[in-house]
């Protein structure tokens, strides 16, 4: 069995950022030297997500979009007399979830045609961390 | 290590269709020869979802009324100036998930007692395929 | 390769609760051995989730008020045709999803600074389990 592990770095321009991570998780599992297997591609951070779906523009607008209005910006939330601000972007996270599983089948990551891997930062202007973890034979 | 990976494809009647795929994982699981790991469950398109949860018909047509609210069908979303019209599919499939993990224990899908496993078709009538990649020993 | 499965037992006292299992999910690694590897923490029940969040009271607070919102308790769900009065909670389950999959590395949770691993029960009061299962080297 190996494993292989990688973490990559993020500190995005804008507050909420949709990045294609696809190239990078191919790269560790290139890497890993792993022909079977999964790779585990999560957020380290709980103001982030990581999610499986298409690389279309019109698209990661609507998701956005969409995630303001299901869990929205605002000054109510109970975790904000922490001193925290943030509050909408734990339940992004949560929403669209912290982490998917790639299988690897000959070497290469067993996606759909359309499926791309993206991290999304709905805190971001910070270092923040993701963790790519590679397992299998 | 073993590692086995079957393909299954849909070909749904209805536009959005909840199939009991839970048969198809264990089959695959007995083919592995796979007593003690994991299975992943996950659909190849970006239209489509993979849950676990009960098999009780009026609470399939709960969810789907739930998923029709929560990321509604419309003309609104900048995805359909590309000339699509399933901007609601793809946010459906964020929601519930387009994957999932089955624990083997003892050569069997470790399940609760009313765990099951479903793939959810939200743009169907159309082939679409999912991967079931099984890894253990 | 090495595998290990344990089980905990919940019987919460409130009918929605948060627990905070990561303790316990690190146990099971330590006493798997695995240095390198995944560990999967999965509910076993269609009526609870886990999910890697903060350990911060209010944002707890905010979670349950959104969930709540998001997939309201009422009379009208299809499913209580069947004597049940849950529905509520199994729509919760599939919001927050019913599992997480941690990285092992070095013989460690590999999680960031603020994630933590929480069982979240929507129709407690009774007793319910969940599946950790570890898998590596």
């Amino acid at each position: 069995m190996k494993a292989y592990t990688d973490y990559i770095w993020f500190n995005t321009k804008k507050h909420r950022e949709y990045v294609n991570v696809t190239d990078r998780v191919a790269e560790a599992v290139q890497k890993s030297g792993v022909r079977e297997g999964f790779v585990l591609v999560s957020a380290m951070h709980i103001t982030a997500g990581v999610y499986v779906n298409d690389a279309e523009s019109g698209l990661i607008r609507d998701i956005d979009d969409w995630l303001q209005q299901l869990a929205p910006e605002g000054p109510d939330y109970r975790h904000h007399q922490t001193g925290e601000t943030n509050g909408d972007a734990h339940l992004k996270s949560l929403l669209i979830h912290h982490q998917v599983i790639v299988p690897i089948t000959e070497g290469r990551l067993d996606l759909g045609p359309w499926q791309q891997v993206y991290y999304a930062e709905f805190d971001g202007q910070r270092r923040k961390r993701m963790v790519i973890k590679v397992m299998g034979e």
